[in-house]
């Protein structure tokens, strides 16, 4: 702090008498602005526990003349999927003693929502930290599901008021969107992240050998951030993944990974540059699709994942937004062949119960607060914030959505326009 | 976000190839540096709940066109020692719909370290939040202690990730200190603060009438904190605490107000231009005396105060400083006069307990994490980090104060050394 400032602080303190005339004047001051500092860490590996390893430990960061101490967290899904993960990451843990330390054992916790809906984990978690003495310049790496990440990192974000959290997403979904966010989150009172914090990750390693044992209904489930984020921003990369939704679909690599990384590479740029990471003003400019998304995951018991949730999300806001905003029908109707071509469904009989989907528009205002402000496109990469949805057009665009399948040629829906000339349409 | 990095983001998205090239390029980038833009707004008042109400009402925004939401919370030792007080904020609640509302009954919790302790208490707040559906851009107004300020600050801080807080503090500790602070916390696992959160508070008014019902060793606890910010800050703002001790204890607002405000101020400019409110760094320049504070406080089953625990463990840094680091010894002197002139004990029985006492240095390390970091003084306003502490000196110091008492002259302790010559040896 400059030595001046506080000096002259301290002598407008001492001058300053408990007068009426003194309040008015210090009462009126405007808030005074000031700003935090983060650094963001993306990585991108191949074999983060194999070859790539230096990535990692390279992000451990020794505390002082001591070692990194590192405390490891498994996703049950993902231990179950890969036997000889957890025996790898104690091995990693204690293959460097001078240089970082494991904190403990190698820790799994359940896959999924389970782990976020019941706060024991939560506890088990705080406990597990506490037996480890971790303190604010110790490691938590935690390699899951986005559901995993959220639960570990709301653990790590408020003990001791932040241990460093390195997160190795292993689904599409989490290295695709989740895992670089600065939101970290349980599940409470029956609502989805009602408790959480904004926290900034220590580092995000996103390996693709932790994406080959995902289930096929997993690795599909994390493109349809990637098509909401590319409609947001982007014709190229909505074009590209509307040519490449059957190869993506068929799990080809080559086709996959650039949708990640473009999907990543808009989220870490809407963090670092948006001015507005911890979302102190009402719009959320990434959250399209995600009213309808966020309530059909609890109406369905969880039985729709979140991925699965936004592509519907994002097929009903787009035919809305061609409804209510000017969002050219083809286009809409790409959005949907698109989605459906990656393999998702759509037409799920979720969407017949509209009145108690409707509620959901009320909760996505009031987790957000203030005013309803929901996003909505006017063309591909020109979105805009509406803070009224009209009714009856909006049950049109959901009536639409759950009668809609990829009719037999499969580039065709039922309620297919004819195709824009060009290749896929690309604006 | 700009538009044209957004592409730049896009095309670079789309051009990386899963090449080992590609890798290595990316994996070597340095970490992206962003800002979190926050506001603090700080007040004074004499009489915020009936002639300053403006100051309150104006800080709560309207929610676009509807009106503030506003939840309000008490702590209990205030509301038994004021019982007009929850009817009053009852009223406020009530007495200007169209501008703000409130949101269901005024809310009491127990005062002091009980609320912090319990998790009990933070289930029963976040379920008071949850039922009144606050939002994002809904108030929590708390009056009270520091330690509930704390406990309903974290509530706050991580219910759907953050309710606006405003604070008005009703203890001399918790205004010149602690209110206008960024953390939030209960105790868990038996340690102090434990479980919190990092949170900007929406506003801080400190109100004067707020301090007229609390008792004596209340209203003498918030000095310690003073004396320790003017011992890093200010030789002027000490030496007119040395000055006017006696009047301070006696409840001269004239004189108490004043360093207060001079206290408050010093806190504010460290969170707004210190740099570091978060605590990223090792260093917490505001932390003298509070190794063995922090340590007191459990120790004595909460009997010792915060406040008072700070007195103590200023009071034994200062001869630690003294003895180690060149602080003249007549100024450690004057610290120890200073603190028992306020009123402050510092003959502490639990002093003799010194290895138990010891253990707090290890848990202070613990908490910041990373190397052990202390501050210690050079000279008053002249301070400087540590990462050693020498045995043998600090149990000195700290068999010294547990054997301090004023003389019966009160201005000559019994380990006394001579008075400098000026003014109570202002430097």
């Amino acid at each position: 702090m400059p030595a001046l400032a506080v000096r002259a602080v301290a002598q407008r303190g001492l001058a300053s008498r408990v007068s009426k005339r003194a309040n008015t004047e210090v009462a009126g001051r405007a808030a005074v602005p000031f700003a935090v500092a983060f650094h963001h860490r993306l990585h991108y590996t191949e074999d983060v526990l194999g070859a790539d390893l230096d990535v990692l430990t390279d992000v451990l960061e020794p505390s002082g003349d001591q070692p990194a101490r590192v405390q490891f967290w498994v996703d049950g899904h993902v231990a179950a999927a890969r036997p000889d993960l957890v025996p790898t990451l104690a091995r990693i843990g204690s293959a460097c003693p001078g240089r970082y330390a494991s904190a403990g054992e190698v820790q799994v916790v359940p896959g999924g929502e389970a782990v976020k809906n019941d706060p024991a984990h939560l506890e088990r978690i705080l406990g597990a930290i506490h037996d480890a003495d971790l303190d604010r310049r110790s490691y938590m790496v935690v390699v899951g599901g986005g559901a995993v990440l959220d639960a570990v990192g709301f653990a790590a974000a408020i003990a001791h008021r932040g241990i460093r959290l390195v997160r190795l997403p292993t689904t599409t979904l989490a290295q695709g969107d989740s895992g670089v966010g600065v939101k970290t989150a349980i599940n409470f009172f029956g609502k989805k992240n009602w408790l959480g914090a904004f926290a900034v990750p220590w580092a995000v390693i996103n390996d693709a050998s932790l994406l080959a044992t995902l289930p096929d209904r997993e690795f599909i489930g994390g493109f349809s951030e990637a098509v909401k984020v590319s409609l947001l921003k982007s014709p190229e990369v909505f074009a590209r993944l509307c040519r490449d939704a059957s190869k993506i679909r068929r799990r080809d690599m080559a086709a996959a990974m650039p949708m990640i990384r473009a999907s990543v590479e808009f989220h870490l740029a809407h963090i670092t540059q948006g001015g507005d990471p911890f979302e102190a003003r009402e719009a959320r400019p990434l959250d399209f699709g995600h009213w309808s998304a966020h309530k059909l995951e609890p109406m369905s018991g969880f039985s729709i994942r979140h991925g699965e949730a936004v592509a519907i999300g994002v097929a009903i806001d787009s035919l809305y937004s061609s409804l209510a905003h000017g969002f050219p029908k083809p286009d809409a109707d790409r959005v949907l062949r698109c989605l459906a071509g990656l393999g998702f469904t759509l037409d799920h009989p979720l969407l017949r119960d509209t009145d108690v989907l409707f509620d959901g528009l009320e909760e996505f205002r009031q987790h957000l607060g203030g005013r309803l402000t929901v996003t909505m496109l006017r063309a591909v990469g020109d979105p805009i914030d509406v803070h009224e949805v009209d009714d009856a057009k909006m049950r049109q665009a959901i009536e639409h959505v759950s009668r809609f399948r990829l009719g037999p040629e499969s580039a065709n829906g039922d309620h297919a326009a004819p195709r824009p000339s060009g290749p896929n349409g690309a604006s």
